[in-house]
This record gives structure tokens, C-alpha cells and sequence, in this order.
């Protein structure tokens, strides 16, 4: 294929949070306003969004699949796993490569799921449709893949500190009215999330499983990683948790590896490891946080420690931080973009 | 001795955010007015506090330990390690329990070091001073000890929701008007903690070890972990993490056992254990939150989960919240002081 710049590119989900951020993205990175495509509901159609320094008008989702419409060369589709459904088979069969950020095909076996730093090599054998992980896993696996590619790993163990981005942007407005309110001595009623979310930290609001009493977050977290990883025998443990934070998660984890792995070693592992930025400054208490990661595009990894385990194995524990809106989602998907019409 | 009512109780560092609840509790147990001496720091001397409907005057600490101030039956400080090393020896010495709040004395070892749900049995043994354990390891053992009587435990890796009020009044008051600031749109600089703590997510803002990695808090839970449960051996691998919460800590924990255990189990395990609440309402998503836990005495405990291990141990994964101003200090302080006043 021709480099992204040469392609039509649609925008579906263009008024919501990650939508939003793809188009900051792709303008940084100098594709031609009359490449970009942004689409949404028919609600936004006709109003205008930003992109760059021009203004594009926004056309409805609904129309993005008629026979007249011109087909684009990619649909980077942010929105959700129905609109997902609706729109993705019909632009693949006409030959539009789709990266799509909902769950509505990750487990698909023909569909590859791809964070480009791990598993660039499946974006190739795509059938026209390129599944972007979830946001707690992409964050996850960036930080734990050079570890896995020098000591191997058995078992992951995770606790997330989540952003209210996740659940986009009426999340993000909730957390900053709430809190106002809070402050303010009043007692608002939740809407977006059940549990309150202003100066508060609960279980992810995802369903919960009545048997395994892991919810979809935790699942898509272990099922995720065993398909980019390709190792359905790898153990991973999530706990998934909100905190009043806006738009990055922190994870706290807990890494068993196969190969005994010293502190100093695991350094060496993140030295030339992409889209990492270490931070671990024990002297100056300097390390991964939501703030830091937000608005930036590297996972920042710190807090490095290992233990020996009597069998010879290590346990590696990381405290990391990734803007959800953009390697959790918006930039994950525009370097698929990249990678596929490179 | 006698019940607490017939007893004098000084309470140092009465105007702090654990003092104040020490005094609230102490009058919600029906302590009268006249038994309570409130001592603070020679600037709030002469200022009052509130007890119950009542209102008593404040008195210098540094006059605490004069030989012409009558000496208080027990002495509960929840002041800083410094004023703890000044005046509990003094107190001691001269017959008053001291039961302190601070690290000072935790891990001496002629010195108790209580949850009187865990280890009620090591109070008796005291030298006239009982140390409180730090907030955190509080809300952990308290969770984790209905765990070890039935199933043993040989490790715990945590990783740690905690509120301001750990630090104190003042970082309340910081979390509040920083995040204020914020809304409006402003930058503030920090003051009490070194990482903005407004919608932010931070490690813990103690000391670092350069050679372990481990921050003060960390090495807390783990050496208080050994003390408290009498086993040297038992490995904990804490992450301590800050977040923008008021009042209530949050932990996921995983615990490794040395017997096989299942989620029936577990609850069972819990049923009758002191200081706890279960609510782990899978289908209603209900778990253990911050704000549940906030004001609040009882150690809340859900997301339960159990894998078996190959060796024929099981882990155990838990999400609990518990009040640090109240469980994770004046509570628990108050407690001990009922238990060797009985």
C-alpha cells in the first residue's frame, strides 16, 4: 500500500473521546485535511470538528456504508462494538482495512489483535479488519513484553488504577461535575458509573461473571493477552479498579518469569524496548504516574524490583502509567494505520 | 484495671485528623467529659476541642510530662514519632499506658504491636507502651487473618489504594484545594505531597530504599506483617500507591496459602470473624469502595476469588477498603485501650 498521507481515511466516532484524539494524531502527523473522513451519529452529522488548524464537516455513520458513498482506504472506527458490527464487515468487503477499537472482534479468530511494539508480525495476515486491544491490556503488555522476550513469563498478577476516559467522555465530564459538586457540599446522584466516582475508588463497572467473579475488563485482560502473546498457557490475574483520575491508567504488577532476572537485567530489558519511557528515580521518589502518562505517547515504567524464587524463576514487580486515550486506544490504532500501509 | 470510663485518658495531638476521631469515639463509648485531657502543640494551646456536646480546652503537650501534672491512666498520641520518642518513655516510667500512633516504638522488641482482632492475646504482655500498627497493615490483616487461621499463609503481594488523610489534615486540605484549583483551570504547586494529588494516581510519598526499592510505607507492611502475626518467615510484597481519596484505603491483595481453599471456603473463613464485612454482589456489581468504607468501623471485603495451585496451595484474591482514620487509627488505638483496661 501507499503511505497513510496518500489514503482516504474515515473516522468513525469523531465527537467522542478517542475519536477526537485520532484526528489530533493523524493532523501531527501531516495528513492532508482532504484525506480525513470524520463520521458520527446522525445526531452530530452536519456540525463541524477540529483537525489541525481546518475544520471538517462530520457525516453520519449511517451513510458510511451506502453503495454511493465513496469507499475509504481505512476506517479507523472508535465507537462501539454495534456500530462496530453494523459497519466493518460491509467496508472489508469492499475492500477498506478497518482497525477497530471496540471488543466486537478481538477474539475473532481471523482477526488480528495487534499492539505494534509486541505483535506487529499479525498485522500482516489481517483479512481486511485489525482489532485494537483494550486499553488495560495494551498498557499492560507494552510494559511486560520486554520481559517476556528476555526471561519469559508465566504469570502475571495485575491491579489497575483506571481512568474515567474508559468509559468516555460523559465519564470524564461525570468525574469533573461530581467532584465540583462534592466540593461544593452537595450530594450529586451518580449517572455514568453506578458506584460515585468523585473522590472515590470502586471495582471496574463492568459486568461480573456469577462463576469465575472476574468482570469483562478482568477477562478481556486475560483473554487479550494470550492471543497477542500466542500463549493460551500463560496465567494472568487481573483486578480491575476506578480511580478519580481522567484520561490514564496506572497498573501495579506482579510478573513471574521463567529465567531467574535480577533488577539490573531488567533494566537492560526496557533499554532499547519501544514505546517505553523508564522512570525509577528511587533517590528523588520519581515514578510512573497518572499525570505524567497523560497526554504523552510511551508507557512509563518504574518502581523496578525482583525477587528469586526457590525454583529458579523470578517475580518482577512494575508500577506503570499509559494515557488510555492515546497508546490505550487513539495511537495504538494510528500506528496500526501506519504499519498497514507502510 | 478498671473499664475505660473510670480512667483519666490524655489524647495527644488532639486538633490532628486522628486525634479528632480518638475524641469522637471516645465520647461516643460514653467516656465523660471530666476523664478527657486533650493535649496539642503549644500553638493550639488554650484553643478547644469538641467532645461530644461538650467542649474542653486544649492543654500543652510539652506539660504532659511534668512531675506537677497529674499523670493520666492511659495516654493515647497520635502525634508524630518525635513527640511519641519525647514523651512515652516519661509517661511510661510513671505508670500511665501509653498506646502511640506512631511508628516510634512498632517495632521494639518489648513493645506490643496490636489489632485486637488479629493478636488481642500480645497486648497483655506491654511495658506500659502498645504500639498501633501503620493504616495499611491494619486493613490488611484484618482481611487476611480469617484467611491464615484456616488455610495458613506463606505470602501476600498488595497493592495499595490510600487516602490523603494518611498524611494528615493538612494533605486533606491540600486533595480538596488543589482539586478545586483545578477545575478552574489553574496549575497549583503541591505543598504537602510532592506529586499533585488532584486526579492523580502517585507512589507512595515516603522515603525509598536505594537498595530494595521499597519505600518506607512497603517496609512497614512487611516487617509489622511479621511481628504482628509471630512468622518471620512470611513474604510480603507490597506497592503502596497514593490516589485521590479522602479518608478510606483500598487494597487488592493476593494471598498465597499453604492449604487448598475455595470461594466457599473463603466466606465461610469470614463468617465469623471480627471487624469484618462481606459484601462481594457479584451480580448486583457491589463490592468494597472507598466512599463504603469511609466513616465506617468495620474492614469491608469482597471480590473474592481462588485459583489452586499445581503444588496444592490456592491463591486468594480479595479487594477490601477500611477507614484509615478509623480502623487504621483511632479505632484501632481506642480499642487496645478498652482491651487493657478490662
Amino acid at each position: 500500500m501507499r503511505p497513510l498521507a496518500n489514503l482516504t481515511i474515515a473516522v468513525v466516532g469523531a465527537t467522542g473521546a478517542v475519536g477526537k484524539e485520532i484526528l489530533q494524531l493523524l493532523a501531527a502527523d501531516g495528513i492532508p485535511p482532504d484525506r480525513i473522513q470524520p463520521y458520527a451519529s446522525a445526531r452530530s452529522a452536519g456540525s463541524t470538528v477540529d483537525y489541525g488548524h481546518h475544520t471538517l464537516s462530520i457525516r453520519d455513520t449511517a451513510t458510511l456504508t451506502d453503495a454511493r458513498t465513496p469507499r475509504p482506504d481505512i476506517a479507523l472506527l472508535a465507537a462501539s462494538a454495534e456500530v462496530a458490527l453494523h459497519t466493518a464487515p460491509a467496508l472489508a468487503e469492499a475492500g477498506t482495512i478497518v482497525i477497530d477499537n471496540s471488543s466486537a472482534f478481538r477474539m475473532h479468530a481471523g482477526t488480528p489483535l495487534v499492539i505494534p511494539e509486541v505483535n506487529a508480525h499479525d498485522a500482516a495476515r489481517h483479512n481486511n479488519v485489525i482489532a485494537n486491544p483494550n486499553c488495560s491490556t495494551i498498557i499492560m503488555l507494552v510494559a511486560a513484553t520486554p520481559i517476556r522476550n528476555r526471561f519469559g513469563v508465566s504469570c502475571i498478577t495485575a491491579s489497575t488504577y483506571q481512568a474515567a476516559s474508559g468509559a468516555g467522555i460523559a465519564a470524564m465530564n461525570e468525574l469533573r461535575e461530581q467532584t465540583q459538586d462534592v466540593l461544593q457540599g452537595e450530594h450529586p446522584e451518580p449517572r455514568v458509573f453506578k458506584e460515585p466516582c468523585a473522590f472515590n475508588v470502586f471495582s471496574h463497572d463492568s459486568e461480573v461473571d456469577p462463576d469465575t467473579g472476574l468482570n469483562v475488563e478482568e477477562q478481556k485482560m486475560i483473554d487479550e493477552t494470550r492471543k497477542i502473546w500466542s500463549d493460551p498457557g500463560v496465567t494472568v490475574r487481573p483486578t480491575c479498579v476506578r480511580v478519580p483520575v481522567l484520561r490514564a491508567h496506572a497498573e501495579s504488577l506482579s510478573i513471574t518469569t521463567k529465567q531467574p532476572a535480577s533488577v539490573e537485567q531488567v533494566h537492560e530489558a526496557f533499554e532499547d524496548a519501544a514505546g517505553i519511557k523508564v522512570l525509577d528515580d528511587r533517590a528523588g521518589n520519581a515514578f510512573p504516574t497518572s499525570l505524567r502518562a497523560s497526554n504523552r505517547h510511551e508507557v512509563i515504567v518504574g518502581r523496578i524490583r525482583a525477587h528469586a524464587n526457590p525454583d529458579g524463576t523470578a517475580t518482577i514487580e512494575l508500577f506503570v502509567a499509559g494515557d488510555q486515550l492515546l497508546k490505550g486506544a487513539a495511537l495504538n490504532a494510528v500506528q496500526i494505520a501506519h504499519l498497514v500501509s507502510q
